[in-house]
């Protein structure tokens, strides 16, 4: 599908959206937030793909996971030999089909790709926020969302998709703005965090707020970053991401020499694998950022208000729903989808489910993978339809 | 059981070896490993409950696992709150019945538990060994525990028992020294870790060295440990110890206080929890130990020198087996504990295999557990009867 003779030359597979420029989107309305606080002027960094319609009927917002960002498909140069981390699923012909849809995507606040977040100058002190930087939540981020479709000119999206930690900001949406989506794709999520998940969130959070290079998260005044706690918190969660099953398939006990060190030296491959993740994550993601994601994932529950009445909690919402899980997804098990599966059904509501057979763990939603696509892609299709037939009446 | 009201005073429970006092054995036989090196001279710490019988055939050897050591029973003072770690399954008319059976419990070899380790002076520079201690294999602790059964004058064990590591132990003895156990007892076992254990094990190393007070393993002559790291290490095994149901019954989402901190001090009971299992373990344990024993783990695969057949690497036993896992335990799950049971089935072995129905994942082996219980006490009432049969022949 690509041309090999030159970077110029290259033309991009048919089904990419090509092509890509972010823009940084700058509001200076004040956000409130859940912790109290607010900030004052903030920034999204922000992509989309295809054309909004005339009736601005056709926008999906794609919500992205913990390490994620704005950079969701397509190049941002024809050097770029990866294309955005969902790249599998938005494109021409692609489950989010951008011959239908106009997607957009950005970087979370608190993030660091661009968007307002730790790293950031603080017009206070101009200095970086650091741990000054306000811990904010799945809410937060859905009202900042909701400011960004008001300035994109968009008072309802199609839908609303994401996975993970993603998918709890689409189940926020239905919940806190129910008449501004249609839809909500809710794939590999969690109406809440077990306690396990919250203790290896703990974990990661102890392994970079214990690095002696953290300086209680003022790291970047001391021209230094947390890199093995940061390494750390990546490679457990890591281990998390992928199935005990696909860990197998890929390394086995395979030993990186035909002998063992009895040493501390790298034996396994697995070893290998999990040091260059965590080193790699290390160079390129913010600490404080890391933090502040965990801490969203771990107060995230919309039952809290109702006494732990998930239905309840649930009945606020309009829209219609699709759920997506994974068999080997131990992270955010089936069960955890199904128990949202239960309570919207409980609630009144519409959802339709699909408990994708796989055998990449929490990983898998982000990989090809055929029933996964067809599900994705007979929902989105139902979707696209349903605009077409709004612009026609 | 207890008297009182005070405690000099202090009854014991009947059921309990009651005081028991750990003796240092000093062995001045090299012990050659497998790693190529070999201990010139070295010291075992042990303990015994119960009384040799005259043909010294009544000797059952417990084996500890990762954390583990030499007091698996009763209590070392009048002043003792808590007894041994293995306390609800030796005594006295329990599973292993010191009325029947010569218990010998000991540290293993590179503990941190007064067994050469480590942490032990080495006679060759009068400085603590540290990084310069061999890595050690459960082989290697096996040859240990056979020139320690010499010394007590135990030509065959009655059985050999353990749990996780110990349980790897067990499977070694049936292999190494066919000859010299009647009954192996695997309990929480597993004949060879997976990618997905390695990796735990991994990230529990990586958070040790990189520790700045590891000091290349040094850190006894910089005075100081890697505590940060250790804390870490034991945060993630704990984890992987209990299960997520125990986990979520135990702490579910409780909060510490009424309200979020959106910060990073302690929300929810969880947190607490494991940061206190991780402190005091990081106060208690050696690291360098705790590296030693994840090697240990990781590198024993007896059928690797079968070309990873394991029912022919089985087929050296001549033991009896009894093979133990309980349902929750995702650390050796039931599936690793019946492929090892397939596997002693395909090489002719007699064994009896048990799958506890508990809530409390790996941790498990160690819990009091009616059916557990009752599957224990059975088999090795059945080991006292051949013993006893044995001295009246």
């Amino acid at each position: 599908m690509m041309t090999s003779n030159s970077a110029s030359a290259r033309e991009f597979p048919a089904d990419s959206v090509g092509l890509v420029t972010p823009e940084a989107l700058q509001f200076d309305q004040p956000l409130a937030l859940e912790c109290g606080s607010h900030l004052e002027s903030w920034q999204l960094m922000v992509e989309t793909y295809g054309q909004l319609n005339a009736d601005a009927s056709n926008a999906v917002l794609i919500c992205h996971a913990l390490s994620g960002h704005h950079h969701a498909a397509g190049f941002h140069s024809v050097e770029d030999r990866k294309p955005g981390w969902w790249d599998s699923y938005i494109g021409p012909g692609k489950p989010i089909d951008t011959n239908h849809f106009y997607v957009v995507s950005l970087n979370n606040l608190g993030g660091c790709h661009g968007s307002t977040g730790p790293s950031s100058i603080n017009p206070a002190t101009n200095k970086p926020y650091g741990p000054d930087f306000p811990v904010l939540t799945v809410g937060d981020w859905v009202d900042s969302q909701a400011l960004l479709a008001d300035r994109l000119g968009i008072r309802q999206w199609a839908a609303v998709v994401g996975g993970s930690l993603g998918g709890m900001q689409v189940l926020e949406w239905s919940l806190r703005f129910p008449d501004r989506l249609r839809h909500a794709v809710i794939i590999a999520s969690t109406p809440k965090l077990t306690a396990q998940n919250i203790a290896f969130n703990e974990v990661a959070r102890q392994a970079i707020r214990t690095d002696p290079d953290f300086h209680d998260g003022r790291y970047q005044e001391f021209n230094t970053i947390p890199r093995y706690g940061l390494r750390l918190a990546r490679m457990v969660g890591h281990i998390t991401y992928l199935s005990e099953h696909s860990m197998g398939e890929k390394f086995g006990r395979d030993l990186r020499k035909d002998h063992l060190n009895y040493g501390y030296d790298i034996d396994f491959e697995v070893e290998s694998y999990l040091r260059y993740q965590g080193d790699t994550f290390s160079e390129s993601f913010d600490a404080n950022t890391y933090l502040l994601m965990t801490k969203a994932l771990d107060y995230f529950d919309p039952a809290s208000d109702f006494q732990g009445d998930l239905p309840k909690a649930l009945a606020q919402a309009s829209c219609r729903f699709l759920v997506v899980s994974f068999t080997t997804d131990w992270r955010f098990s089936p069960r955890r989808s199904e128990e949202l599966v239960d309570a919207l059904t409980a609630a009144g509501q519409r959802v339709s489910y699909a408990r994708i057979k796989s055998s990449h763990g929490h990983d898998a939603f982000l990989i090809p993978d055929e029933r996964y696509e067809a599900v994705f892609t007979t929902y989105m299709q139902k979707v696209a339809a349903e605009v077409e037939a709004g612009e026609k009446r």
